[in-house]
């Protein structure tokens, strides 16, 4: 198979996922989740609907690729034959979702052994997909589509930081350097999980910094971000080969200085 | 006019201002709003969105209802003979409208003296619209509409808490008061502006608690809450006259608990 057709033929399977996706997830969306939970003793934000949604991915990608690793975050590993991978988280931002927040995704990437190829966020709610890979990354919405591209700003003092929540950075090294950060930037905001990584691609803000991330959490953003002009890498600006410590930037040069900033935590 | 023909007049007139505040935003939604700004030594976070939408709204207004008062974050207040009065924030939430974040809204409250009657939060991208008045709240998308209703949420234990921006409060008095109740709710989450009321109206998460707010940020969100079987004070329980510290709570009973957890900051 050409590259030019597996991108075709990934695109038009992407939507069909985004499809089973947003059909399982739904449902659940803007009801009284929190039922379940008042149960329990702690807070467990795994709902039906991760699961739901995973399982209807995982069953749709074996069947059409039956060779093909799965990895999701509800129910682990299926190792296939293939060196290509796909990497699934059902819901990011599973937070926002129980909270009537719309700003959720699910996240599904693919990737080919270390090297990340394709990634899409769905968010069906809005009805918003971006979609990344071979370079460019593309947004679309019913009937509307474009092609993104990040900004070039190239100055802390101009740059918008989103990360999901201050408590997600450890006390001891991480905080301190994130706050090192967020005091030379233009503007710190909270709270848009993935959203927040595909905005960046379409050049609305700047710097993504986040820590504890599961690999289900990026793998899927890495080729919205690249192929949109932008950079993701470790805190030490290494390639993300798993989760931990992420910086997503819109260029090269605000990637630095946004790594210079963070230090050696 | 009957108190049935002014809530079905002011249902349409909602959705005609609704549909104006739309057509004046979304063109500068999602595009590259920061070039404006990249000039400025500070950072300002007004926009061209804002002031094309109230001047749109304030027009509407005063054509339809010459007599009342209005009152915008960008124009200021026009003083009318009536005790019917508009208050419009055109865009809250400009911090998550320039990051390309849809979780901003447009605002109109009309009051009666010191008294909320409707309040509506419309959101263009994503098209709801959610207005509260006359002990009701309604949702509506498109075709689609419900009636809202509130949690019943009756511990700290068990509730989401919402604010903006861990910086909005004070870090003598205020910080400490909402680290106080944040460390007895189940989860605390930032970055949602006006859309966590509305959220909070319907059934979704339990608490809002913010400071330093202006009168249009919250105006038209009381109605919302309110009618939804909520509760909207000030931080020592009173009614609401101007912005400044607000809870917003599903019930009374997790309005009082919330009250006591704050303590007297």
């Amino acid at each position: 198979m050409s590259a030019i057709g597996f991108a075709t033929e990934v695109g038009d399977f992407f939507a069909e996922l985004a499809r089973l996706a947003g059909e399982a997830v739904l449902p659940y969306f803007h009801t009284a989740l929190e039922v379940d939970n008042k149960a329990r003793e702690g807070f467990d934000p795994v709902t039906a609907a991760d699961r739901a949604a995973e399982q209807s991915l995982r069953s749709a990608i074996s069947q059409r690729y039956p060779s093909h690793s799965i990895l999701g975050e509800e129910f682990g590993e299926q190792l296939g034959t293939s060196s290509l991978r796909w990497i699934i988280d059902p819901i990011d931002g599973t937070r926002s979702f129980m909270s009537g927040i719309p700003i959720w995704g699910t996240l599904i990437g693919l990737w080919d052994g270390t090297m990340p190829l394709y990634g899409m966020m769905s968010q069906p709610y809005i009805g918003e997909r971006y979609i990344g890979g071979n370079r460019e990354t593309h947004w679309r919405r019913g009937a509307e589509s474009r092609i993104l591209t990040t900004r070039a700003t190239t100055s802390l003092r101009a740059a918008t930081l989103f990360a999901t929540a201050p408590e997600m950075f450890g006390p001891d090294s991480e905080a301190p350097a994130f706050k090192r950060l967020s005091e030379q930037v233009r503007m710190t905001r909270y709270g848009a999980d993935c959203y927040a990584y595909c905005a960046l691609a379409a050049g609305q803000l700047d710097l993504v910094v986040e820590a504890g991330l599961g690999f289900y959490d990026i793998a899927a953003l890495i080729p919205i971000v690249e192929g949109a002009g932008g950079v993701v890498t470790d805190w030490q600006g290494r390639a993300v080969t798993g989760g931990g410590r992420i910086i997503a930037a819109a260029n090269p040069v605000i990637h630095a200085l946004a790594l210079a900033a963070l230090g050696d935590p």
